[in-house]
């Protein structure tokens, strides 16, 4: 009947969220003062109007070049390579302060994603100027992101910068009754001295 | 910083959503065309801008009298009392086929809702009609359920119409071991004869 189900329609379109939650949803809306709804739908518009990707890095963005391309703080000599928008935040809160290619995502070539669909052309031209040392392959540790973290290895191969991926091991907090094999295979095989 | 934080702020206000979930949905809408960002905004513009309670039954609807109201082939004699607007369509394909008065909620006072937040007066202006024969009262199984349908029985007490409660007792598919005390009890009191 109209705008009601136009907008269970809409939310049902998100991951995650079913038929029942989208109606769930559409009616807490209804029980709200309507402005509630509006700055949901002014907030939408706003990223649909204003977001793109930042033409040096690749980021989600506002402002081109984006705030972390434009940071003087930042060491250039230092390139992180992750999939995803979400893994800069992640990153910078775990202490890196480089700069960061996004990809925009992972080979999967059941999905049609293929090595054009990837921004590994912004990294191959920060690599051109000249000032990168160290390019760190931080993709996620699955099979789409290892193949991923390989084809990127292989396309900047000629360039001599040094090449490192974020270590792989036992996580914090795990129980090894619960890991899996191959990253036990990993801890296994990095084992660190300690003496 | 800015329209991207402004729309995880917002989807986060949604019940179920928290910040992760936010955020995810977010970096979703960014990897899709925007058209989808942009439809999902109108829709709930459309909801902001169209939908108000109908003044005659209290459902959420376009038009005013809304779809069921002015259904001829519905029964005027019987009226039934929900609580909110998803439950009409419920009821609606569990056979109902009279009208219906949606209060918007259930007592709540530690939530602020007292008698004067719901519309019983909708309920009241319908028995003045002198068309209603039964009103049935149909808001959920919980306390807040039980007290809302006491109240709004005090408030008709007077009327002279039948006033009925939806049957309690044994949901289909469960099992006794796992049906709660209160449950039970009126299953057993409200036991039926088979021969």
């Amino acid at each position: 009947m109209g705008v009601l189900d136009d907008l269970v329609t809409e939310f049902a379109r998100l991951p995650g969220i079913g038929r029942k939650t989208a109606q769930r949803l559409t009616y807490h809306l209804l029980q709200q003062p309507s402005e509630r709804t509006r700055a949901l739908s002014a907030a939408l518009t706003g990223v649909a109007d204003r977001v793109r990707p930042c033409s040096t890095c690749g980021d989600f963005t506002e402002t081109d070049p984006c705030e972390t391309c434009k940071d003087p703080r930042r060491d250039d000599g230092l390139v992180c390579v992750v999939e995803e928008s979400s893994a800069v935040s992640v990153l910078d809160r775990a202490g890196f302060r480089g700069r960061y290619v996004v990809l925009g995502g992972h080979l999967s070539p059941l999905d049609g994603v293929g090595p054009d669909a990837l921004r590994v052309g912004l990294l191959e031209d920060r690599l051109r100027e000249g000032t990168v040392r160290e390019v760190v392959l931080a993709t996620n540790p699955s099979l789409e992101g290892e193949a991923t973290a390989t084809f990127v290895q292989q396309r900047i191969a000629g360039s001599g910068v040094r090449v490192s991926r974020l270590a792989r091991g036992l996580p914090m907090g795990g129980d090894l009754e619960f890991i899996d094999g191959v990253t036990l295979t990993h801890a296994l095989s990095a084992r660190q001295d300690v003496s």
